[in-house]
């Protein structure tokens, strides 16, 4: 490619369907307001915005402290269960699956030379992780258990589980060199356990929370094993962060994470409730679940904010293609579109596909020999304007290449929009506070000790009133 | 068991949130209306009924014409891709994912007798396609493309693709031996290649749209070949068929699909606008993308609509929980919860699991010796009452087992919950003409003969206009 490459953010569809304009421009002091905030830790919880500048200094010694362990697990391991939930968990997996071969599985030697990755703790679904212990057998496997505390039910009994079952293949003694932990630096209960069993341990930060911890060991240490270039992903997240926070870039038109969270927070005020982001390859998927976790965390404060969805498509433009073009609306969407889609040639991609010649007479002659990513390409820019015809307020996010550069760059940018927007908007972007209602629940109806009272107030709940319900067939 | 076994919708903890059943009341009247007019073939678009009463005996003889094509492909082939897209997909694949080993491909011959099934044709995704021609090189694959026109581009281009892979491998003769058509069986496109090339075909009649089409041969014949017991599948459908039309049962209380296409339009009525589908298991994913089609194609019309979204819990609670906490009070949450999660039993499933003792001092030992599907169901309970305290009303089906018999009765209630439902709100169920404009943009953009006029026209607004954008990083 001898053209230049470079991230987008195009707005012209969201100007075809609402004057946005002039609202950024009444918007921009409140984002510049919120972008120094965020900068110089004086906004909401700036405990919680170590993430800001982490990418600068010490993600580049953990790529450092990391070596030696991820060349010991390649070592002696072909598989890695990474034991996590939400942020432990998500932004691996998205980066995982966009990255490295997608069916690595089937036949490792020749699709994948590093160990694959699988998960658990992030459910308590009996039968996913009883195949799961199926499927172990077929490898040689180590767990990375990551927790900030231990304290989190998921990924604690799924690490129960999954030592019981390398204690009973190996003997504890080998079991417990299979073993790696991810956790607070200073206390906590998986440090505690980590350090009596000698298990090798990274941190991650205090000043860190789950969804914005991506470049730290949670993410890396994971990653690298798998083979993704880890130091490309951390110096394009290095650059988002220059890009963002330089005190020069005050202007939306090169200010992406800023220009991002303006729109957000201007559509959402002018009744568009949900937004989508739309990812154009299976291989994307995960990353609109992190990218869902990311905003909806951040945002779903006070009985307020944007309702994060996402779709892949060209598959769900046959499934939820029909609502976006008709239905209520109240939604607008946000594209991550690749520019140079043979990118991940670098990566685990083979070979461009041109539309064979055929026999067949199937009404497809016109695009014989044209590229695959041609006819995408030409899907793309056809949805773009009948979503845009249908008075859906498209933006899109252009990708130049689907690489670990690229791919850090953008998330580090969307994190940075996340902030911003949150502190724009007057909410705490770094708290969470309702995912502990259904844990408090949770823990009185399990019986954990100091529960009791709830526990017996939720009882009298449950059991009290009417049941309203429709049956339908009984069998005995 | 010896328990009674019965499907149930719970809706107490939407009148805890909501006074539902006053508006069901007065609703009653247009529901048993709107079913009376599908049961009769009077309401709109009647030529796509043909769903309503095909599990009766249509059903039957498509299990009886596909045994020996099932027996023929098992014999000579370990993996059939499935190709295309929407209707002709989701169900499939809901379903095999639900009932089949998750990780079948990693050791296919310890987990998975049968052939494993991918999936081809609902995307142009280069990277995607490229990686699954790798896989196949592991495997002996057929190939069942499944289009009711053949004119859909996605299915179309992969088929080109795929069968050019296995003309170059297995020669063009065998290769006419490992492919099978299921299509209209008067004409189209692809129903003329079939004959033309001798592809055994089967038929997917005239009067049933794609995703109202689970339990023709769309979905029997690729479930069959893996092995899912799909007479149990519309045997459940059947009984379902029975249940919901019964001119004997029009009360909500013992007929369900009334009752939830009454309590959706209600809320969808009272400024509820986003319904969230969410399962409990990785392995129900793909029913929530079925379930996302089949609502969103069926209600998303004349700039109304619920908007479909799902969940996966209790991944997402630390994802999305926060939002349905805490976020803007919008939508509503329809789960399904499996009641004896060790049902699976009898499909792959080889074991209950125990919380195993540890001297890991985790703070998880009130736990020890309790199976993992009792803390499941503690979540459970803990979920549904933190999120109807939060102000969401809750929804719970309660499924006795997850095996074929029930999914397929559940399967059939959600389709004719959704004709009644969009009978009784005044739209049309049946229709999707908002697909449509995205594909002429398509067909125009990639120079389809017979769309030239249409394509200068896109291609001039295309390149009109300032372009509105955010530049980030370059690099050349």
């Amino acid at each position: 490619m001898t053209q230049e490459k470079r991230l987008v953010l195009d707005w012209t569809k969201v100007h075809d369907v609402f004057p946005i304009e002039k609202h950024l421009a009444n918007e921009t002091s409140n984002l510049i307001s919120a972008k120094k905030s965020l900068v110089s830790g004086k906004g909401k919880s700036p405990e919680f915005t170590g993430w800001v500048d982490y990418v600068k200094e010490e993600a580049q010694s953990v790529l450092h402290s990391i070596k030696k362990q991820v060349e010991t697990i390649c070592n002696h391991s072909d598989a890695v269960v990474v034991v996590g939930i939400g942020g432990s968990l998500l932004g691996t997996k998205a980066v995982y699956e966009a990255l490295t071969h997608s069916f690595a599985i089937v036949n490792q030697e020749s699709l994948h030379r590093r160990p694959v990755l699988f998960w658990a703790g992030h459910h308590i679904a009996l039968d996913e992780l009883s195949e799961l212990l199926d499927a172990l057998d077929s490898y040689s496997p180590s767990l990375i258990v990551v927790s900030k505390s231990g304290g989190t039910t998921e990924p604690a009994l799924a690490f129960r589980i999954l030592k019981k079952y390398l204690d009973d293949r190996f003997g504890t003694e080998e079991a417990s060199h299979r073993i790696f932990a991810i956790t607070d630096p200073n206390d906590g209960t998986l440090l505690k356990i980590a350090k009596e069993n000698n298990y090798p341990h990274f941190p991650i930060p205090k000043n860190i929370g789950g969804r914005y911890s991506i470049f730290t060991p949670v993410g890396l240490l994971p990653l690298a094993i798998s083979g993704v270039n880890v130091t490309e992903f951390v110096a394009g997240a290095e650059q988002a962060f220059y890009d963002s926070t330089s005190e020069k870039n005050h202007s939306l038109e090169t200010n992406p994470a800023l220009c991002y969270a303006g729109i957000r927070n201007i559509l959402y005020a002018n009744k568009y409730k949900i937004e989508s982001l739309c990812t154009w390859s299976p291989k994307a998927k995960g990353i609109a679940e992190w990218w869902k976790q990311l905003f909806g965390e951040s945002d779903g404060k006070e009985n307020s904010g944007l309702f994060p969805a996402s779709a892949n498509f060209t598959t769900d433009l046959h499934s939820l293609g029909q609502y976006f073009q008709d239905g209520e609306r109240h939604l607008f969407a946000t594209h991550l579109k690749v520019a140079d889609e043979y990118s991940l040639a670098k990566g685990s991609l083979k070979r461009k596909i041109k539309i064979p010649n055929c026999s067949l007479n199937d009404g497809f002659d016109f695009l014989t020999g044209q590229e695959l990513s041609h006819v995408q390409n030409e899907a793309q820019q056809g949805t773009f304007l009948a979503h845009s015809d249908g008075k859906v307020p498209t933006l899109i996010w252009e990708l130049p290449e689907m690489n670990a550069w690229w791919l850090g760059y953008w998330m580090y940018i969307n994190m940075f929009a996340c902030g911003v927007g949150g502190y724009a908007r007057g909410i705490n972007p770094f708290d969470q506070p309702g995912v502990e209602d259904y844990k408090n629940n949770m823990f009185a109806l399990m019986g954990k000790p100091g529960h009791a009272d709830k526990a017996a107030q939720i009882r009298s709940r449950l059991s009290s009133g009417n049941r309203l319900r429709s049956l339908g067939h009984t069998s005995k």
